[in-house]
């Protein structure tokens, strides 16, 4: 039932709307991780001034904690976390195949330990759909077999045809579930090789699902090679549904996956690298530990509006940071958020413009070329 | 040059407005602390909308980081932080008496070991109030000598004296500055004990400051001692300015100060015990990682109208506190920021309408019968 509408389209980049049954979102959209419910250091309110219309959580870590039956007990995901927009939640694949600890994959499904409580659970296509339909969001991704590069080409045949065999058993399973208001999409694998990734569009996007996903990028391969393999793979997936980048990246990377037909992003930089003292502007990165700040009354970006940008200076922060104060890790991360969530408006608006080319080559070249990175080693107190 | 008119007497309660140079601010008064310019979890924004008016700073601390020339040079304190309403500033007597670490007291002043990089500065009621001019608070209080109880009276008169003596010289260094349009205030010492607080009352209040504070509570005496200590001291300050209570306390405890002539309060609890996982409610404290939370749904306080309880239940709370998000910490600030600041919104509205007494009596039958912390024992996961 998820409604979808092609806006604009300007050479490959797509500018849609996604109507779920939490409301609509508007594409290219970034989707800040609440990994648990919660998006680490901003309330539901700053993340709606900030501009996000989506965002997104883990069905794995929920499972473990507080546990998919609880969180339905109360209200399910929207109610539970306090954010009654749109959410999709990934299957936490990600995580059984690179998080450490004990796991068994067979074609049944993976069991893995819970670094909560030790438990051993087994994790089906059904039982993941199952755990997702009880979270209750709007857009959930199935169970697939994820590879990190590099990789034997035969594992990676291997874990794209067992990813196409789960797709069917996931979609089969959700259709049983008769739960219409929630969208489950399909997930395209086979790393940076273009024979797999075809292989893997084909036998993905021949089953009904209602979006598409490019999964397993940011897993260990060049940026080069990730760039060409995205721009290969994007048009692989169906032109009238959303497509969805799993899971990455930097500024430039999103625009460059915008650029090449993607709709939808999420990703934890904003928000890890905000807790680290480090902020993305307009001219590049910034170590916000560095000593050239102490007395730098500017704001992280003076091309920002964001509440960070408009409160406290690139002095006060360090000075936060410095002193292991938590509102260091909240102001910054605000200021990630909304950065990103502004380089999709701005994308958006320059799609419905028919200048994407351009926006996108401005902001490549005062990020790279503003020198925010160039002094980056002299990391003092 | 500081503002002060009383707008309404009930009983020995107070409700005034005092104007600084910052704005004006009601009474009572709760003023959070952000002791290095900051509030723990809570933007100025928040604060704000929480019904803060006055927030609180601590010299000492801002002088060890970043150091007061820094935030001199960066504009002061109200800019350097974003917060521009009215701010005080503690002087750090409290913290060079009772953090553990290098001190030798002289009447010269208190030379005192920095935390942060162990350099030893000395502190005198002169340098103290250069440090604070530099920082440019509003309102901002005097190095006093301050005992921990219980103390052997001889030494509890010696603090006494001396601080009326460096109380002399504060302001004397304070009318040398010609900075009129920030407020020194006076503080009384001398423990639970009547004849020290009188002692102290009449050395200090017979000097030209534009307000009074009363320290040294709270500092290991019975509730009780404290209560009656308190009650008996308030009268002693000047009617016609305004009455600082430092440092402290509980709910009741704050009632009890207004319906005993005090205006302005400060104190960590509600955010040191945010961070903590204890929230302030109208029928008394919670311990959000108890078990018994695991699925209430109601809001922390069904009373309060804060951001965290129009959005969040007590079971997400606990959630975020056993996974450790950082995310309970901030919302459960809020909440107890929020919660004491409509306790003094209550207090004024009740003062103004000659009911302040029927207000604390229902408030405090309402928080000490609530149960709340009645099965507080079982604190499980």
């Amino acid at each position: 039932m998820l409604g979808f509408r092609l806006l604009a389209q300007d050479g490959a980049a797509r500018a849609c709307v996604v109507e779920t049954a939490h409301g609509a979102f508007e594409t290219p959209a970034f989707m800040p991780v609440g990994t648990l419910g919660a998006v680490k250091g901003l309330l539901p309110s700053q993340l709606r001034e900030s501009g996000a219309q989506i965002v997104l959580g883990n069905a794995l870590h929920l499972a473990w904690r507080p546990g998919e039956a609880r969180v339905q007990r109360l209200g399910g995901l929207h109610r539970f976390g306090g954010w009654d927009g749109p959410i999709l939640t990934d299957s936490g694949g990600f995580q059984i195949f690179s998080l450490p600890g004990l796991r068994k994959i067979t074609e049944e499904g993976a069991a893995f330990a819970s670094p909560v409580d030790g438990a051993v659970r087994l994790f089906t296509p059904e039982s993941v759909v199952d755990l997702e339909c009880a979270l209750g969001a709007d857009l959930i991704m199935p169970l697939d077999h994820l590879k990190e590069l590099p990789c034997p080409r035969s594992e990676l045949v291997e874990a794209v045809d067992r990813s196409i065999r789960w797709a069917e058993r996931a979609l089969r399973r959700k259709v049983e579930l008769e739960r219409p208001e929630i969208a489950l999409f399909g997930i395209v694998q086979g790393g940076t090789d273009r024979e797999l990734r075809t292989r893997s569009a084909e036998g993905t996007c021949k089953l009904e699902f209602p979006g598409f996903a490019l999964g397993g990028f940011s897993v260990g391969e060049e940026t080069a090679a990730m760039h060409e393999a995205i721009a290969f793979s994007a048009p692989l997936l169906p032109a009238g549904k959303p497509r969805y980048l799993m899971g990455m990246g930097t500024p430039p990377d999103l625009l460059h996956a915008v650029g090449s037909g993607m709709d939808m992003f999420d990703c934890t930089l904003p928000t890890r690298n905000g807790r680290n003292a480090q902020a993305f502007t307009s001219e590049g990165p910034l170590r916000l530990r560095n000593a050239r700040f102490a007395e730098d009354e500017r704001p992280l970006d003076p091309r920002c509006a964001c509440q960070t940008c408009r409160t406290v200076s690139r002095a006060f922060l360090r000075h936060l940071f410095l002193a292991r104060e938590m509102n260091a890790a909240i102001l910054t991360s605000l200021h990630n958020v909304s950065f990103y969530l502004e380089l999709m408006r701005g994308s958006r608006e320059a799609i419905r413009a028919g200048r994407f080319e351009a926006f996108r080559s401005e902001f490549l070249s005062r990020y790279r070329e503003g020198g925010a990175g160039a002094d980056e080693a002299d990391e003092a107190c």
